[in-house]
């Protein structure tokens, strides 16, 4: 069973929406577990106390070392990585969540108010991950989305593998486009629209030519940074393959 | 009133999350307001179907543009966008965020399955946005974190606009390591951990000083493509002041 641990002030929002849906199923079918541990529990006065201004000044409150860090050292799973959610952090990857996903599991660190002392950071090692270049109120729906991200890629919580693996990201590419029925669609503004014909053509080859290209477009389009990667990686390829056919 | 309209087959994950804390309060006194809607509500067959086979093969299931278009028809806000999450979307900033919190609210299109029939994204002039480079079961995860972001800026949600003023991405920068009581902290390690001087020297320009030049180490150290771009225009800035010396 792969186990999740979430430390929280708000611990009431675990699992939240992933007691829903495939990761509910899951997780009502025993395929992974979450403890959602109240830090609260750990405050040294009867007011429950766990944050306190921050030195130097400013606006707003810090979660205090000596609470938070009772906490984790009471809770965190033992041998497994444990993750303080961040916008400060390293962005969260696809690699990433498989790296976790096929580990014993997680410890996730759930900051609210301005952060956390420093100094817990570092006496417990915590790795700093980011879900994305914008502030969320607390760390509890960042720990929520990436939970979600290995829950789905353990064994048996999706369908089939094949669907992992023609996903965003696995390629190092954004998805290509879907359609589905009906095959002539007419939009809200009487527009009538199909299903592109190379999809329709019932050719393998084809239809796989034309799913590379449109990926290959939207990530050049949307994401250079993803396509400069990816670009790179296929000229190398293409150097290596003309180094053995000579 | 700022509002927010979520479509998807999971309506009861929201507010969720969003129910508790400052979001929730925020919630109860009207600062905001949130419609989940059920789009299986505007399935055509009597068993709610949503979804079909993809065009061209492949595995999993993609949603219908039919049904999900009429339901997007029906509950849209008028003068507001219409996001669909999506790992292929252009990634959510800071920059975004502000600009949909000072607007009238936003319409949220939450996936599942493989995904939606790209026709309905071009039909209703969908904003394709993503909240990181990793996959989620479905939408709802995703746009319960661009609410999350979106409230805590509304007017009245949180304490000071200091506060918001200071944290990571305002300026550029990750944000400054925090600290607080006690001023000295034994680990569990044993290790003693002081909180670093130049904060408990009350001198607010050396705190100043400190905070900066911590803020863009860690900038520079974990994130050198925000660092190119806060260094980039750091240097602009010099040579326009060096321009008006002159």
């Amino acid at each position: 069973m792969w186990r999740a641990v979430a430390l929280s002030i708000f611990p009431e929002m675990f699992p939240g929406p992933l007691a829903m849906s495939l990761a509910g199923r899951a997780l009502r079918e025993g395929t992974w577990s979450i403890d959602a541990i109240d830090i609260r529990g750990f405050a040294r006065d009867r007011h429950g106390s766990v944050d306190d201004t921050p030195f130097g000044g400013g606006a707003g409150m810090v979660m205090r070392p000596d609470v938070l860090s009772d906490a984790i050292q009471a809770s965190r799973l033992p041998g497994a990585p444990a993750i303080y959610l961040s916008p400060r952090g390293v962005p969260l990857t696809q690699a990433r969540v498989r790296e976790l996903a096929a580990g014993p599991g997680v410890t996730l660190v759930c900051g609210r108010f301005e952060g956390i002392d420093e100094r817990v950071i570092e006496a417990h090692g915590l790795e700093e991950v980011s879900v994305g270049d914008f502030v969320l109120s607390g760390g509890e729906i960042a720990a929520l989305a990436l939970l979600d991200a290995c829950v789905r890629l353990l064994p048996g919580v999706m369908g089939t593998a094949q669907s992992l693996a023609e996903e965003s990201f696995e390629d190092g590419l954004l998805e290509y486009p879907l359609y589905t029925r009906p095959a002539t669609w007419t939009g809200p503004d009487g527009g009538e629209r199909a299903v592109p014909e190379a999809l329709q053509s019932g050719h393998h080859a084809k239809i796989a030519a034309w799913r590379r290209s449109m990926a290959e477009e939207i990530t050049r389009r949307r994401r250079p940074d993803l396509w400069d990667r990816y670009d790179a990686r296929r000229k190398e390829r293409e150097i290596e393959k003309k180094g053995t056919t000579r």
